[in-house]
């Protein structure tokens, strides 16, 4: 069968690519370690004859789409942000066009924006939009979580991403273990250990305002040898994955459920998260993406 | 006049030194990098000859007693934590003795440990302890704020040091600006910005259950120009002050003010950031150690 689209989940460290039919389904797909920061000379263009010449000399009429790091000021080229309320038909209307080689046109989806009105402060995503867009039913209201580095958690009713917050807690967890008293104890290398993690969860989740001294037990438990050293590291995880959560469900008042969508390994540990504090999880399909772009495609009358 | 007291406050990377008259009053003080961390080959006995030696000389008959991370175990020796509630009694009933050189005994104040009883986790601190003593009146109920990369924060009720908890306020900071996505845009050695420092406090006092989010606005408020780069770093410096004070104080409920003890430029920056959000802050003296540690001499019956 041949592919109508060719998407791209092109990141800062990884691309991967989808060839999908007319109905949405993924005939092909591959993943390479060719994010942004890897295309030297913002070379974009053999980047991605590089990654999937075939796929474009194999299916000359398919319709390019790419979404993430890649429509950044250090990508191919800044697509404006879309901002928030934002749903699949004004994201899709923000999307622009890049010329790649040979005659073809590759579209990129923009990240999306907020500006909280109360603050003034502004917040970004880019990709997890798509991902949000694909995995997302229309109807109803979704609280949908994209755990890593900086984890995103967004609100969408009836198909429209209505206002989402970002949480540094993957990156923040690198930095506290890293550079800080506590990674002397820590052995950050040592098997996960699910009762550590749940008592991290709870701690954490408990009373999030109180992150900036709770963290240092991460350390007097070790002293005072009440937590193993290779318990550690499970301990301080589930403490800032349980401020996070804490700290974003008493943003949203009490939720019925949330939607992760991520990598395998980290939308399991933070389902066991939710439910260490009884919050019901669900995984999204890891292709979210791949639907995404498929149904933004459709929205900006790409496959017509 | 002749000391009858030699008092030292002898930290991680200080050492202090104060030569005091019988009433309390200090006849003479001095200070070195000198801190344990500086101590060749546990050398002890002849950093503090070093240190004071004339002193020790001058007063041969002088009781010598230190408080702070000497008496860890990394320091000369390990002088084992007094149980929380404590006072200058409890305290001063667990001061051990070592031997220096010339025959003279040196006391070792030691730190003072609690276990909170709801999640088992236990706290600790080393050196604050003899501050609090030595600033606290024996009357009443305060509350006392040590900033620093550790801040503590203790109630006190009639001498008596009831509870505390400790806030690695100063080492995140320093964790987010030399090892975060945060860095890149903050200029560290940028000078203070009242302002920006003040919108930062406001942000985190607000809601400290946030906090893995709120920080992460001191890049987009940089991206996105609404902050110069030069005004982050005071930004984020008091988002993370003001999470520590709407965290700590969320625990002590509303305390009708706090005591500030410290080094002048950060207690001025904590007062600072009190005011910010409506909390009552006076600064206590700069020699709160050498007073607690001569009343501690006292309760020891050292100056008998």
């Amino acid at each position: 069968m041949t592919p109508v689209l060719l998407a791209l989940d092109w990141g800062t460290s990884s691309l991967r690519g989808y060839a999908m039919a007319s109905d949405g389904s993924v005939i092909s797909q591959r993943a390479q370690a060719l994010g942004i920061m890897y295309v030297a000379d913002g070379d974009f263009p053999g980047a991605l004859r590089q990654f999937c010449g075939d796929w474009l000399d194999d299916a000359p009429a398919a319709a390019l789409i790419a979404s993430g790091m890649i429509g950044s000021k250090q990508g191919w080229r800044e697509a404006p942000y879309c901002p928030c309320p934002a749903n699949a038909a004004s994201i899709a209307a923000s999307i622009i066009a890049v010329n790649s080689t040979g005659g073809r046109t590759l579209r990129i989806v923009p990240g999306v924006s907020q500006v909280d009105i109360a603050s003034d402060v502004p917040d970004v995503m880019r990709g997890e939009e798509t991902q949000i867009i694909g995995a997302v039913p229309d109807a109803g209201t979704h609280l949908v979580v994209l755990p890593g580095t900086h984890s995103k958690w967004a609100r969408v009713n009836n198909g429209v991403i209505e206002h989402f917050s970002s949480w540094m807690t993957g990156e923040v967890y690198a930095a506290l273990t890293g550079h800080t008293i506590l990674g002397r104890l820590i052995r950050a290398d040592a098997p996960h250990d699910d009762e550590a993690f749940a008592r991290g969860v709870r701690y954490g989740f408990d009373e999030p305002a109180q992150l900036l001294s709770r963290i240092f037990s991460a350390r007097t438990l070790g002293l005072f040898e009440r937590l193993e050293p290779a318990a550690l590291a499970s301990y301080l995880s589930g403490m800032l994955i349980g401020a996070e959560i804490g700290g974003a469900t008493g943003m949203s008042g009490e939720p019925a459920g949330v939607l992760l969508l991520g990598s395998k390994p980290l939308t399991d540990r933070y389902r066991s998260a939710c439910s260490v504090v009884g919050l019901t999880a669900s995984i999204g399909s890891e292709s979210s993406a791949a639907h995404g772009l498929y149904r933004l495609a459709r929205a900006a009358h790409l496959l017509d």
